[in-house]
């Protein structure tokens, strides 16, 4: 007989999924109401309303794919994108390449552009590169968890915006986290995650776009069959499940059938945007970059060094080089089997050079960053590492005391 | 400001989402493991060998996609269909033709047969069928939810196994509630859902496919860019999100990193299948049955009409004509309003015409069935239907008092 379920406590600090906020996990045990219950509609309008302020945006459409974050990837890609379409990808990690992944899946000419890992896109680079391959879609990650790099992206975006250039962001490592402005910086379609700076379980895509966008999926709109038989589209979405055209009309007053919205999920982030409402995107933000410099303080004192460029770090997520000699694994693994405590490796080249600390959400908080700071510090020396004993902790609360 | 979450007490009498179980919504309160975590990886085994129990198979796969049922439907069309291949789709209600627009969102070529709603197949006919297309899969829904009909399908999964065509099945509506037997029916791939009879929220699509599927989602089988360059497919599944031969890898042993698994919802689901395997399948699917004779003695005995063939009527939903004349929105208004009851229309040619009341999972219990009765006959008296007064309640009490 399988066990009762029983899920350890853990100080989750990888890039995602984190720690959600109790009250979101409390909300999620609300009974079920009906699909066309006006009650869940009214629930679901929230979240639209809700999402606005973080994506910073005054788009009509905002709403969530029903899945983790890259259903809301492949929705945006798959929506906008036709067989043959251009698709410019300038990829500085694991998840910029996951962007050129789905556009190639979706039919489009890639033309994908490389950025040493740990570093980031000077714009103007980018912008000779749209220039020269004239593309349909920029896409571009914003913040690449795989190496802990945001991108600028609004010199970007107002270029595309110029020069009728579409442009696709993925924003899922730093929502809620990190400033992202969707209608300053030109963004015409942005998807984000739950799991993350939300601090909601996995399973939701937010995803917002404007008119721009809303046109070319209304216009591969294709009624599915069993609803009639009339509405066909040459131009039809390759996916029923993710079509971001029969999504809007679910979400849209008309509540067009289509998936049986995930209730509890729905729940979920909206009180999370609860949250963000009532805490406000500064000072959420500013939370953020607080324990990052907390955590940064910590990691020097114990003599440990930094990957990436320090000038463009993402603030939810910090690289760290693993010590000469040191098997990382061993390390990570005494974190979580002795301590609790959960942190990242990475992909491809980085596997086994550097470690990611997320700073995300519910998990970006004090107690997280000092239990991490020692548990990191005994589990190296454990494993033979040679760093500074004691420092850490006292750097960290040193900055604690005048932060 | 938007308040605080509240969600009104339903008796959710539709065929889903209906009800959840008290102890998944629990379950889902638990905090977040990550999902490398080897804690949450045995409870995803967990959930592959609960899984296998109510699918009745011996298939080494039973996984579920991150998403609503329609997201596991797309996910076993899209792995094994490739563009001109001939799919059969033997339709007698509104989820048929959705799987036929799946099939040909896939690029198949599909050739749709129609059945009168309210009717199965005779199997001789769909034998007749496959011989005449010889298609490469046959697809077929085994209840129908928008008429109420459930399939007899061993004849036909026989026949497709001796002569090699593959046999896909929606067995979203009858999971957990009626007999559905994926090995001695000779079912290559099964989907189903969590909402309905398995009182799991929206979410996830349990699926199983035996080693044949296997075979066909290998011979895809692409690893995504970001992860390496190298597995380059020309026969590559058009979703990455959906594409099981990459799910797959990632619930197998190896857990090559794909999505990230909904870490809630896995927990709920886990839950769920253990309430089944304590009850126990018979028990289960006497418990539907039962509730569905109190109900139909209830609603005959209130001079009401069902709708459809009885002799394949699916134990988890009835179909009710509405009587001529009664405005049946204005009914279901209502009961929702008035008394906290859910029940369904249907689509296309029905709608108006029938009501759908759900018989599932966890709301299939003796208060919902009698609260329901009660709740409907004065609904209808009130918007001036005219049927028996008070012999609904005696009818089922009557039922329930032998039963």
């Amino acid at each position: 007989m399988v066990k009762e379920l029983q899920a350890s406590i853990r100080t989750i600090m990888t890039p995602g999924p984190v720690e959600a906020e109790p009250r979101v996990l409390r909300a999620m045990s609300a009974p079920i109401l009906g699909q066309y219950d006006p009650e869940f509609f009214a629930m679901m309008n929230d979240v639209t309303n809700l999402l606005k302020l973080p994506f910073q945006t005054e788009n009509e459409w905002a709403l969530a794919v029903d899945g983790t974050a890259r259903a809301g990837l492949e929705a945006a890609v798959c929506g906008i994108i036709e067989p043959g379409d251009k698709v410019l990808v300038p990829s500085f990690g694991r998840f910029g390449f996951l962007m050129a992944e789905l556009a190639q899946r979706a039919g489009a000419q890639v033309k994908i552009v490389e950025q040493a890992w740990g570093t980031i896109f000077d714009p103007k680079k980018v912008i000779e590169e749209i220039k020269a391959y004239n593309p349909k879609m920029l896409i571009m990650v914003h913040g690449e968890t795989s190496t802990g790099q945001m991108q600028d992206l609004k010199e970007i975006g107002l270029f595309c915006k110029e020069n009728d250039v579409l442009f696709m962001v993925d924003a899922v490592a730093t929502f809620t986290g990190a400033d992202f402005q969707t209608d300053a910086w030109g963004v015409d379609i942005a998807v984000a995650g739950t799991q993350k700076c939300l601090s909601v379980p996995t399973g939701m895509a937010p995803v917002t776009y404007n008119a721009k966008v809303e046109k070319i999926l209304a216009s591969r709109y294709q009624v599915e069959l069993g609803l009639t038989k009339d509405v066909r589209n040459d131009r039809f979405i390759s996916s029923n499940y993710l079509d971001l055209s029969q999504i809007q009309q679910y979400w849209g007053p008309k509540h067009i059938n289509h998936h049986t919205e995930m209730t509890s999920m729905i729940y979920a982030l909206r009180e999370g945007l609860r949250i963000v409402h009532e805490e406000g995107l500064e000072n959420r933000f500013a939370r953020h970059r607080k324990h990052e410099k907390a955590m940064m303080t910590g990691l020097n004192a114990m003599g440990l060094t930094l990957f990436g460029d320090m000038a463009s770090k993402m603030p939810t997520v910090t690289c760290v080089n693993i010590p000469e000699g040191l098997d990382g694994e061993a390390v990570r693994a005494t974190l979580l089997h002795h301590y609790g405590v959960e942190i990242a490796s990475s992909f491809g080249s980085l596997a086994g050079k550097i470690w990611r600390i997320g700073n995300m959400g519910f998990s970006s908080r004090k107690e997280n960053v000092l239990h991490t700071l020692n548990a990191l510090e005994a589990s190296i020396t454990f494993h033979g590492g040679k760093i500074a004993k004691g420092e850490a902790a006292q750097a960290a609360l040193k900055f604690y005391s005048e932060n």
